[in-house]
């Protein structure tokens, strides 16, 4: 993309708006735009980085087997009232009448919804196990919005929900997803750690909620800091072993780690003392597993072996696509601006030409931005007639990990500079040798969309 | 995929309440499941289809140069007092009050949210010509739904906005989206015929209606026969050439083809009578040049190159992306089913193992589905324990263009079968032959996303 012909309303000043940072530089960055209290569009760069995130979702479900489907995020009410939460949802569910006075709702969640299609399709156990999900918009009528995309009203979110005819079956799948979401965290460059979590309004008593550790995060969280040193990595998994899901469980979620809901003093307390950590953190996902409570009501059933009719065992599981973008900026940002990791970045690598309109360095910029976009990068090319330090400025502000400065002197003896916006660290190479050097730095990451 | 692990629930019945052939067969072959009048959840083939439209209208839109953004389904109900629209939309639209008794709405369109943008964010002519798009679900609450996802209430559309500073500038955008509305179809195995309409309440004197022809359609057509021979097929064009897409324009608006609403009998009749063709129609999208009737009321300006403030010119232009799901099967398919266009079809080709269990076929298939796999086909691959016959008539009614048929008996001779679902033909092959005679059919498909 030129960004001479691209939407990129970046901001020269701090919105008065924003408490935290994320939602600050999404604003300054121009990601989005408050459309109404927790209502944004996506602009450009935004847009991009929520499909990188949702692509992520995607990929990392479907490795794992379970199927995608699409549902509706407008729902019958009377779908709810036989689970009982219509009525129990509160005045966070967003009621709708339709012309003809039907009541409808704006969905918050889908357990309802997934269950009437089970009920209505599947028989028996043979065809199980099954798992759905769906990255769909979603509203909840927050009291008081605020943090940006963080605790947004209208927000996306993947939800997945397993069908299983045992309750092991169920925990096999909870496994399962475990696996994916520490796989698609690590994949946007986050380290997000299982903390034993409250059920809510969802149900059930096996759960974990998926805290990034941030200064700004709403929960106040307890953990050994053992925990901190796992990573899932490039391990390779078989999805339908149930020892080695179950191993990885184990791996991830026998030290202590908590929410301020579950933390328990007594227990934390038996770490050693120089283990003990309490921080914040931002919830970004939540695994479930609740048995037979929709099942049960909503008559979601299939024939077992022995013939006779039961309620599935079922589990949901939760990541929050929208809020992902926010988190990771509070934990991947600094004063200039974000960073973004490079699974997730709107732009692989941004160009800066340091003479627009000088023949030689137009030609070399154009030549990268062709070499590069032909191997399957995505390539910002800031090719406006502008200052050098308003270039340097708005690619620090939006992130891209990797900048390409070209001008006219280093050009003479055919010299490029390679930036990392993280380290801020210059190289000085040749084009070819810029273009190897990002093709081996991203080699991970398009290798982990396979 | 593995059908055995699929989630593919075809109905043997048809269903009662679907009153033309898309519904009817949307429903038997399980891509969607009603969940309120006029509500569908897109079930795992549905959502696959969907997905394959949206991928290339994207593609589309983005190689004319069009950017993405996302806009939210709600709202704010002052943005389209603002424009007069909301007391003026009627029933359809379908008003919100959220939980601090604030006046929302669910966006059946978007023209007032994009202008609200652009006036936030743009200032100068210098930042034009723009086009935003999105694809996002919306809302209509039509009176009495019917018809499937072809007339449902909440649909998925692209709405695109273009923002110019002159008339002749708006005009080339207005022909700059035929352009890409032609290609789109297209690549869905759609002949979409570029009619004269009526604007409603969008607006605007200057609009065509792009329809396929079907027995089913809504509406009324009058057309100069000559108009079907037209294709825009592969030839390159310049989206920056006014001249090119201008000849886009003439060429394929020049012949008579109009809908009833703008059907005028005595411009008809100077047609030879032999070309003189009445029929149905569905209407699949729609380009509007309305010029300021947005600006105007919103103060969406900018500092033209004589340092006075002008209204901008502006257009928008809708593709039906649910509908065409079902407006496809209407102009495809045959007694045994959907006949998807290789560019839309959820899997490339399917694979029916005649003997499962037994060990030649059962690794013939193997070796089929990997091979296929790795040159990029999205494979449905029938691994279940049934009779060729039911597996045959799957693989009729969900639509599949190519199926492979595996058997002992052919492949002693190292022969199996490739199927045309269109033609009915069968052709006996070496596996080998099979894979690479399926490579050049996809080439034209996997060619144009490039």
């Amino acid at each position: 993309m030129r960004l001479s012909r691209y939407f990129l309303p970046v901001l020269k000043e701090d919105p008065k708006e924003a408490q935290i940072v994320s939602h600050r530089l999404m604003l300054r960055a121009g990601m989005i735009k408050q459309q109404a209290a927790g209502i944004y569009s996506w602009l450009p760069l935004g847009q991009k980085v929520l499909r990188r995130i949702e692509q992520i979702v995607h990929e990392e479900q479907q490795r794992a087997g379970h199927i995608p489907v699409l549902m509706p995020t407008l729902q019958s009410a009377d779908l709810w009232r036989e689970s009982g939460r219509y009525d129990a949802y509160g005045a966070e569910l967003l009621r709708i009448t339709d012309r003809h006075e039907r009541d409808m709702l704006y969905g918050p969640t889908n357990e309802e919804m997934i269950t009437d299609i089970f009920r209505s399709h599947v028989n028996s156990y043979k065809d199980l196990p099954l798992t759905l999900y769906h990255i769909q918009w979603k509203f909840r009528d927050e009291l008081r919005p605020r943090f940006g995309v963080m605790r947004g009203r209208e927000f996306l979110m993947k939800d997945g929900y397993n069908f299983d005819l045992t309750r092991e079956d169920a925990l096999h799948a909870y496994n399962r997803h475990l696996v994916t979401y520490l796989r698609s965290y690590e994949r946007m460059g986050l380290q997000a750690i299982p903390m034993r979590a409250d059920s809510g309004p969802i149900g059930g008593d096996d759960t974990h909620e998926f805290l990034v550790l941030a200064e700004t995060g709403e929960s106040e969280v307890f953990y050994d800091s053992e925990i901190t040193g796992l990573k899932f990595g490039d391990r390779e998994i078989d999805y339908d072993s149930v020892e080695q899901c179950q191993a990885v469980l184990e791996e991830f979620t026998s030290r202590y780690a908590r929410t301020d809901e579950t933390h328990d003093e007594a227990v934390f307390n038996e770490i050693p003392e120089d283990r003990r950590r309490s921080a914040r953190g931002i919830e970004v996902g939540q695994i479930f597993y609740f048995g037979t409570k929709y099942s049960e009501p909503m008559g979601a059933t299939v024939v077992g072996p022995d013939a006779q009719r039961v309620p599935v065992h079922m589990g949901s599981h939760g990541i929050g696509v929208s809020r992902l973008a926010g988190a990771i900026i509070e934990a991947s940002h600094d004063d200039k601006g974000i960073i973004w990791p490079e699974g997730v970045t709107p732009f692989h690598v941004g160009i800066v030409n340091l003479k627009q309109g000088d023949a030689s360095v137009d030609s070399a910029c154009e030549a990268l931005y062709r070499d590069l976009t032909a191997k399957g990068f995505d390539v910002l090319y800031d090719d406006r007639d502008e200052r050098a330090g308003a270039k340097f400025a708005t690619m620090d502000l939006i992130g891209l990990p990797w900048r390409l400065t070209v001008g006219p002197r280093g050009l003479q003896a055919n010299k490029i500079e390679l930036t990392s916006r993280r380290s801020g660290e210059s190289e000085e190479l040749s084009p070819a040798d810029a273009v190897a050097k990002l093709e081996k730095i991203y080699q991970p990451v398009f290798d982990a969309a396979k």
